[in-house]
């Protein structure tokens, strides 16, 4: 379990899901502990227990998830394997952290951009940093060991988040692809170009540890 | 000069980045005529001429603009060459469009999504699919014809859009390569693949015809 994982207790994850998707819906100031609370199925008491006020809520929604995003994906990416292999894990576990607490990244993306001077912002940019350099890190590696061609990895890694970070303003659960699906597909048609009669991507190696929990 | 574009006078694109840039910067509600119009350096009653309220300027703003890219885009893909050279048009002419309106395309951008249910809206999204059915096009023709391979066309064009779209959440004007740079770099690596060992992207037709204006 990484650092930092330990706190982030299904009932933490809950609270958090449930208080960004009544934040987006009705908007931080006409949301309430006692909506929360209701939302989740919870006594107040106990919701309080977990955070001082709606405001730490907040906070945590606009800061801890960066955190927590880098710490789901930085676990389900293998120790072995090529580059491909090990970007398609990046790339699929983002997708699964993404579907899975998808109402949490829009709240937060949203307060994120949209308040750069907000309290916590200078720790999230560092975790959303790290999680940036996780990814230069495998292309990086890929680039030196001769598999991937001589490409900007800055440039390359810009490519792979935008796919990533776009999913959310078109993408409609339970319609069509999984969001693990598209982040596979895009994979394979990022290293394998669109281009016909190229080489297949070499995509045998032992797939990603996928993440838990879904199907 | 493709419909709709000869209402698109410089005094108006003027007006719709300098009171996008003010809207961003100070909110819709602390803007007055007044500041827009000391922004351009002309007169209320100027200002007045082309636009009845600060509403009808927003509106424009958040509408008038994607019909502006799609009437933009599709004026610079060449009628002849392959698939992937049309492509790098269309995504050259959207990083030109891009990189001219920043400040307008990033209110617009925010204004569209924050708010489904705006007037014209409906209108909005139409211009919006014309242009993604613009790109799909071009990439189900590379199909057919053999030049890319059999990837999901939707897949695809969401790809090259995601790229695009998520440009202006770091690119920043006089750093490093220019917005049309990028979008070059993206084009080559989406088409030619990361993988090393494969054929290089074929980019020796005729380029796609630059915007001009740009360096």
């Amino acid at each position: 379990m990484p650092p930092g994982r330990e706190e982030a207790s299904e009932r933490v994850l809950q609270i958090l899901s449930e208080a960004a998707r009544l934040f987006a819906a009705n908007g931080y100031e006409r949301t309430s502990m006692r909506d929360i609370a209701a939302a989740c199925g919870i006594s107040k008491a106990l919701l309080y227990h977990h955070f001082v006020d709606k405001d730490a809520i907040h906070n945590r929604i606009t800061l801890g998830f960066t955190r927590e995003l880098y710490g789901f994906v930085a676990e389900q990416i293998p120790a072995e394997g090529s580059a491909s292999c090990r970007v398609r894990a990046f790339m699929t576990a983002s997708a699964t952290f993404f579907e899975r607490y998808r109402q949490v990244w829009m709240t937060s993306t949203a307060a994120f951009w949209s308040d750069p001077k907000a309290r916590g912002q200078e720790e999230r940019i560092a975790w959303r940093t790290r999680y940036e350099m996780l990814l230069r890190g495998l292309l990086a590696e890929g680039k030196a060991s001769g598999e991937l061609r001589d490409v900007d990895v800055a440039n390359a890694g810009r490519l792979i988040l935008s796919a990533l970070n776009w999913m959310h303003r078109w993408y409609q659960p339970g319609h069509g692809q999984t969001a693990v699906e598209i982040a596979e597909t895009y994979h394979d048609m990022i290293f394998g170009g669109l281009l016909a009669g190229q080489a297949a991507p070499k995509l045998s190696q032992s797939p990603a540890k996928r993440a838990s929990g879904r199907p």
